[in-house]
């Protein structure tokens, strides 16, 4: 037979996926499972969108332009004019998701053997989009004791070599659920412009801040729209994530040239969730539906936080943004703890599942007392699953 | 500013699409532009499939899972059992369109640098996903006057190096149209059999054949189940272009696992769409429509054989399966004659925009004299733009 190639063997399977096995186990066993281990919101997603969808499902189901429909393109632009981002058609272009955002944006800055800044933890994904392009991320560590902050400017700048091309961070961040301040963002802009590298931000969480935090775009800071990339996703604000509908926008034309090269080469991203979209955001009511979304997961932050706060020995800080937390437990293996709950474990028939937030991290031996939790139940089911994890926290560290 | 990878600048933009600015001053001239330079078809999408779609069309829109669903990889199992090709789940994976299956098994199964043989004129974004992961593309020489069949094994053999890790073939054939023999394809086996390579199949064209040809999967080739791969995609033969649906299947177990790794690094492919192909195939409807649409392409594609029989010095086999017809014309630059016919050339108020040939093949300078001609459009609406090709090549090759 013949061999596989390296690069698919050194490309880690999904770690967030993986202890599904073991989830679905615990289901057949006739367990409850709360699902606190991946970003799928429970939020029906608007009637809008779905309108726009029945719509155009009739006639020819043809390619849309690789750049997506022009509709859509001018319907982007309309909504990122809401947030004072100011884009004309040729700056944007709409991604199969947000994953192909990212990795045409590393396709278009970064050749095989360069190196990504990009603070960790980090959302897992970004290791697959870089094993694939041949890229390597190099971590800017933020720890959770600082509630992941990012570090002071010579630290970061100690991490650059003559192979770095780009710093790429999330925010609102995913897995910490952190919101830059502006400090921080021109902290990073000028490192950007000082030492030539590209800024790449993934804001899919935008609109998911509380307390009146505000997630500041990498698009509105001034003085690098030549090297500002942005990477969206309507996946998470329309709770859509089976659209696979994202947004690679810059001002750089050079880089929007380069990644609509990789968009003519997959040809078309779907055309039928791109009218879902258009027609979506033609409707005033998708910002009644943005807002209504986040109210309901402040409520769950709340709820989170708040049963953190009353497990001892647990760390965390109060996420401002996303709807994760990631949270430090009084335990040494997280990934044994999370495989316990759904194995060993449950309180009235019912488990919970984590995600071990190892996996976020690069540097090895780091985030193993660590987990993620997706706060995408409802109040009453989070209230539940929280006070599970709570006994079953108890019960863990009594036995270990 | 800081630099584009070199990656970026080394991919070819579209060239099917970058003579589509002539086209559209051609129509604000007020001239009908018949297109048959893109494998667009006209035919309607089945009733069934969107249907399929509007049922699903509620509630959250969820990831599906990256595999795709467990009914959709059912659904597509039952549909290769009708070509007598045995798959279970495990041998699926549903792919955002034929291009990303192509990119997974070429990431799959090669390493930056490696080397994979393709028989030239091939699909241009063959290219693309090339450069995208590092790969080049070998070209195996045929010819138009030889109605594009493979050569020897000896002259195949010829180019393979310690390098080489596949051979890929469309087959039907985009561009030529040719339908690979048993012979053929046995030839082709047993060269992956005795060099150790896989065999890449794009059988996107599976059910487009003509004058009773047959297309034989790679995965009807026996003895070569542990390196025959099979790229597929639902977007010709349900006219579903928008959809992004395809496939990639194999019976290894290797390349599987891989594949699924880079699928979960993506997430998931679009939902509805999954939705919409369960639906239609589910339906007995959809082998109706296979046939009807196949029948109506082999009455096009007699029409378009037939002008161009007519046309002085031009060479072309007749193309057995998929839409496309590469013919060979009477002049030294198709693309100038492409460029021409948009730019100064009309008919009655009318012109046909074809594809310069060349961009179908590596080898620079080969194809230079060719056009594919994708046979699109309706019979009345071929007859005429056929007319005003013939018009066009006699008053192009007059002024010469």
């Amino acid at each position: 037979m013949p061999s596989i190639s390296w690069r698919a063997r050194s490309v880690q399977a999904s770690p967030i996926r993986k202890l599904k096995p073991l989830a679905d186990q615990a289901k057949r066993a006739g367990k409850k499972v709360y699902h606190l281990n991946i970003g799928q919101p429970d939020i029906p997603t608007p009637k809008e969108y779905f309108d726009g969808i029945r719509q155009a499902a009739q006639g020819v189901l043809a390619y849309s332009p690789s750049q997506g429909l022009d509709e859509a393109l001018d319907a982007l632009a309309e909504y990122y004019r809401t947030f004072e981002i100011s884009l004309n058609r040729d700056q944007i272009i709409v991604t199969t998701g947000g994953s192909e955002a990212i990795t045409f944006a590393m396709l278009a800055v970064t050749d095989v053997g360069d190196q990504i800044l990009a603070p960790e933890p980090y959302y897992t994904n970004y290791n697959s989009y870089a094993q694939i392009t041949g890229v390597q991320i190099v971590p800017i560590e933020t720890r959770a004791e600082d509630g992941f902050r990012l570090p002071d400017r010579t630290s970061i700048e100690a991490k650059i070599t003559p192979k770095t091309k780009a710093i790429l961070f999330c925010n609102p961040g995913n897995p910490t659920g952190v919101v830059y301040t502006r400090a921080e963002l021109e902290m990073l802009a000028e490192i950007a412009r000082t030492r030539n590298l590209y800024l790449i931000a993934d804001e899919v969480y935008r609109e998911f801040t509380y307390d009146g935090a505000q997630a500041i775009s990498v698009l509105q800071l001034p003085g690098i729209e030549d090297r500002a990339i942005l990477v969206d996703s309507i996946s998470k604000r329309f709770s859509a994530c089976g659209a696979r509908i994202g947004v690679i926008a810059s001002k750089n034309s050079s880089v929007m040239e380069s990644a609509l090269k990789f968009a003519q080469a997959r040809l078309s991203p779907p055309t039928l969730e791109q009218y879902g979209l258009i027609h979506l955001l033609k409707s005033s009511e998708y910002k009644n539906f943005v807002r209504e979304m986040i109210s309901e997961f402040a409520r769950r932050r709340d709820v989170v936080y708040a049963e953190l706060q009353q497990m001892p020995g647990v760390i965390c800080a109060k996420p401002q943004g996303a709807f994760y937390v990631t949270a430090k437990l009084p335990l040494e293996d997280a990934e044994h703890f999370v495989r316990w709950l759904l194995t060993d474990f449950s309180l009235d028939n019912e488990t919970v599942m984590l995600a071990p937030a190892a996996e976020f991290y690069a540097t090895p031996g780091k985030g193993r007392d660590e987990v993620r939790i997706a706060y995408v139940l409802n109040v009453d089911a989070l209230k539940r699953a929280m006070r599970v994890l709570h006994e079953g926290l108890r019960a863990y560290t009594k036995i270990r």
